[in-house]
């Protein structure tokens, strides 16, 4: 397995609104076969900061298959109008 | 619980030293009663850069009693010399 981690950012005075938002998007993930966990985690000293860690099968499966599908449009069209810069992603696999 | 995610950046070529250092070290966490779980991720797409990702009860946890304890002298001493440049920490909380 690996993991992409996500560094999204956002106003943070909406951050009820994101967090349903995400909440209703996370089924878009788990559709996937490939999609092995899915967690939304708030940073905590810094309001609007959030890290999106969702277990892949691999990169190719986030990358290629969930990117390219129509479910990848519509979690960015619910999450997306929130982010007040690009998320920037990057994807891990556990050493220890 | 919270997690820590601290970004460690190491010169590549140092990888087999600096993830055998790091798997010495991880006793010296789990000593503490309130570390709740230890992992070190490797990032695929950047050679070098890793995410340290511990489980503390509470963020006091790790910034009080782990950082003001001997042991975390002893876990900069055996990872610090791999560092090309200092960590940086945040510590999330799970929303999702």
């Amino acid at each position: 397995m690996i993991r992409e981690i996500a560094i999204l950012t956002i106003d943070p005075s909406r951050a009820a609104d994101f967090e349903a938002a995400v909440a209703k998007a996370r089924p878009l993930f788990e559709a996937s076969a490939d999609c092995l966990s899915f967690a939304l985690e708030r940073v905590v000293e810094t309001p609007g900061s959030y890290r999106l860690v969702v277990g892949w099968a691999s990169v190719e499966a986030h990358m290629e298959d969930f990117r390219g599908s129509e479910n990848f449009q519509k979690w960015r069209a619910l999450a997306g109008p929130y982010f007040t810069r690009p998320p920037e992603v990057v994807h891990t696999e556990q050493v220890i």
